[in-house]
């Protein structure tokens, strides 16, 4: 892992660092109190579809970690997001069609999206690649002085669900994890999402949004339902996809100290 | 409105106290900080069917209330319940049914409970008494010092929903409510039910179990649904009737800190 810079704003300690796995570099970024020395309870952030590490859901929540609880947060750019777009084109197609179906009429809020199936597999596949990843960043991670042996947990939603429920059913070292905006729809590689999500058995909070452009109520409803975890919430917003309310911040908050304990003071 | 006794406890003063609506005794208990004087944040609990207003859940939230945050709660006996049992071998069967229904095999979820229309129609003009009797209460709860014009919030699930919304969409001074287990379902009332569910306008927390074994899951959410109110939020759990995971108390005060302010410290 290097370093590639820091910078101190308001008590934050920000460290872009670039990991690499299985010779590719996972651009990533660290945020933790300045000063601070670990272990301390750290959450791995993972970002949404056509976004990237320091997306500004991302920054705020990981800058909230720190200065609230004490803890430390991590991103990364996942496959073929951020600095690693290969195909700039592509990517600028993508984002214009989830703005398109963002913008679109909800009336009919089609479980499948008007995608080619080999746009589909490449989806899947990346998700893939991406949620193996995370275990490899976590085992590098965890060598920084200022987070050590955590305890960790995982926040993603839409695509850093369909990225992260894998990754935490699959990494007994994530001990809680904040997930939603996602659903069993039918899509490619459903039944083996099915089967990661019926193995989890930590703690999960999963945020759904009402009235969501792009997937069922249903399907919400059966990804929940899904959930092996003896001890999972759900909690349903009005609103569309990028419509969760800022006030669910607190409800992170709360469910990660629940589950991760406070930061030592030391 | 008479003071029957006060006792404090832990920094906690609790105040019984017996309120007169329409000729009728409605004998209420109210939490405050010891030694504290008003304005303050104050929430009015409804307690569950069979029970009454100092069953443990109700107590320990309105401490809870009192010692976290500096509030003051208000719980009173529902018409027919607690003190206000006219007929003490009626609500010995009632609380038979209810723990038998609890017990029962879940598997139907049957919406329609095994009762007599005569009863029903008996449970929902009780209901509809209490609501009317909330406002009668807050009138007069308002008057003491240590409470004075709030702002005001209610807290009651299951009977104390039937009893709350309607109360809580007609009374302007219920500035947020925590609602829930409860459902649309066909029962005698329903439609002046499911229209105060629409006009409500203020903030709502809407808890649901998952597996209930009163209603279907439909029903909750299609209750849910039903509120009008621009901010709502549906938390739901694994887990029966009586289930609700006691970490949701940390939802209820964060939910009435955002909308009801903290307690003065004067």
């Amino acid at each position: 892992m290097d370093i590639i810079d820091e910078v101190t704003e308001k008590g934050v300690t920000e460290r872009r660092v670039d990991v690499t796995v299985d010779d590719e570099v996972v651009p990533g970024i660290v945020w933790f109190p300045d000063g601070s020395s670990g272990p301390r309870p750290t959450v791995l952030i993972g970002h949404g579809g056509t976004q990237h590490k320091r997306v500004p859901n991302v920054l705020s929540m990981a800058r909230g970690l720190v200065r609230h609880l004490g803890y430390a947060a991590v991103a990364v750019d996942a496959p073929g997001h951020g600095d690693r777009v290969t195909d700039p084109a592509v990517a600028e197609l993508a984002r214009k069609n989830l703005e398109a179906r963002l913008a679109g009429d909800t009336s009919g809020r089609l479980a499948q999206p008007d995608r080619s199936s080999e746009q589909m597999k490449a989806m899947v596949e990346r998700s893939r690649q991406g949620s193996a990843e995370w275990s490899k960043v976590l085992d590098q991670i965890s060598e920084l002085p200022e987070i050590g042996s955590g305890p960790f947990g995982y926040w993603g939603v839409s695509m850093g669900t369909s990225v992260g429920l894998p990754f935490v059913a699959a990494d007994k070292r994530i001990a809680a994890a904040v997930l939603g905006l996602n659903g069993l729809s039918g899509r490619p590689g459903q039944e083996r999402f099915a089967e990661a999500a019926h193995s989890l058995t930590v703690p999960v909070l999963f945020m759904f949004q009402w009235d969501d452009e792009l997937m069922t109520r249903q399907s919400g409803l059966d990804l929940f339902d899904a959930i092996g975890s003896a001890e999972k919430t759900m909690h349903i917003n009005p609103g569309g996809h990028v419509g969760t309310p800022l006030h669910e911040r607190t409800s992170y908050e709360d469910f990660y100290v629940r589950h991760l304990g406070p930061a030592s003071t030391a």
